[in-house]
């Protein structure tokens, strides 16, 4: 049995949906980013680095969305979530889910979390005001050269679909046009259909 | 027989390093960064993301670091570079590299990389001045709860050192203390002492 920690509207929401998906039994723990719980003295004895999320299993905590994605897909090999039997296919999975880690999500944070890398409100307005230009690079990248279609990797459902899904949800508040990526709202779209991410979203937004 | 594209003081040091350290064929080609070798036509070719490193296999190309540590050490069993026989062990490995990819590297490249995320010089200047601050946060936390000593994954080598011994190779540039540091310090001894590191280390700066 794990157990997620999880704040709606979070990158989270990539293993919530991979770990119905995958048929794991868990259970969730909520956190209120409003009361800054992710920083409570309990919460940092979870997960040190004060984020979302982390995943309690019976060997210890796991945190970094993409280390768990692919933990949850090797450790339910039936459900055939990643090409875990092939490094190559593999590393083109861990390749797009880092891609989105590192550059992606990281684009997005300086909409709201300029604090973490400067001091001036000046710089923060400034970081806010380029979201709109680097969300949408980023994703003309991921329409152009990524996205293989229906799923990330081709006909295969795989971890890096919900990972893509959740960031991709981002993309109106960011205010980038989506209708000029055909292929990542197409994905939405097929995205929105499964029961997993359907049953996932309605807990989240409960 | 696979070929890197590195830039002397990238984070591709580390692939270089794990691709000596599994036994690979491989060629290096590297990119001049001051000509903005990274950008042109053809070398966009082969990553569209015009950062380094890039790995060309006889399968195609793969890009970003966690993914191509990955991908050597499962490549080449025999030289053990990580568990992945192990679900829990192999996920806890790629949840450190992804740490040094999404929140390390990236909190480092605030000192050069400013116009990622913002426009104006005072933003730069400002993100800059941070620098020390939040590497500094980064490895304390990394000294206090994530390096097992002697390797980061404790009696075992694998893909997480040579990634580790790039990104602490930045400190000093950075301004952070590495005497306040003693298990990264030590790691870098430890690292430096390996004859693979050594010969990475002379061909980068040859």
């Amino acid at each position: 049995m794990f157990k997620l920690y999880y704040a709606p509207g979070t990158c989270a929401l990539a293993s919530h949906i991979a770990l119905e998906e995958a048929g794991a039994a868990y259970t969730t723990e909520r956190l209120d980013f409003k009361s800054n719980q992710q920083n409570s003295p309990e919460y940092l004895a979870i997960n040190p680095k004060g984020r979302v999320p982390a995943l309690v299993t019976d060997r210890g905590i796991l945190t970094e969305t993409p280390a768990m994605l692919a933990f949850i897909a090797q450790s339910f090999p039936q459900a055939k979530l990643a090409p875990s039997d092939d490094p190559y296919a593999f590393a083109q999975a861990q390749a797009f889910n880092s891609y989105l880690c590192s550059t992606v999500h990281v684009a997005h944070a300086h909409k709201m979390r300029g604090p973490r890398w400067a001091t001036e409100e000046s710089s923060f307005a400034d970081m806010k005001r380029k979201v709109p230009q680097t969300m949408a690079a980023c994703f003309a990248l991921i329409e152009r050269e990524m996205l293989k279609g229906p799923w990330v990797m081709g006909e295969q459902y795989t971890i890096c679909d919900p990972y893509l899904y959740t960031i991709s949800g981002w993309l109106e508040g960011d205010s980038v046009d989506l209708s000029k990526l055909p292929k990542v709202a197409d994905h939405r779209k097929r995205m929105s259909e499964r029961p997993a991410v359907q049953k996932v979203l309605a807990e989240e937004k409960a």
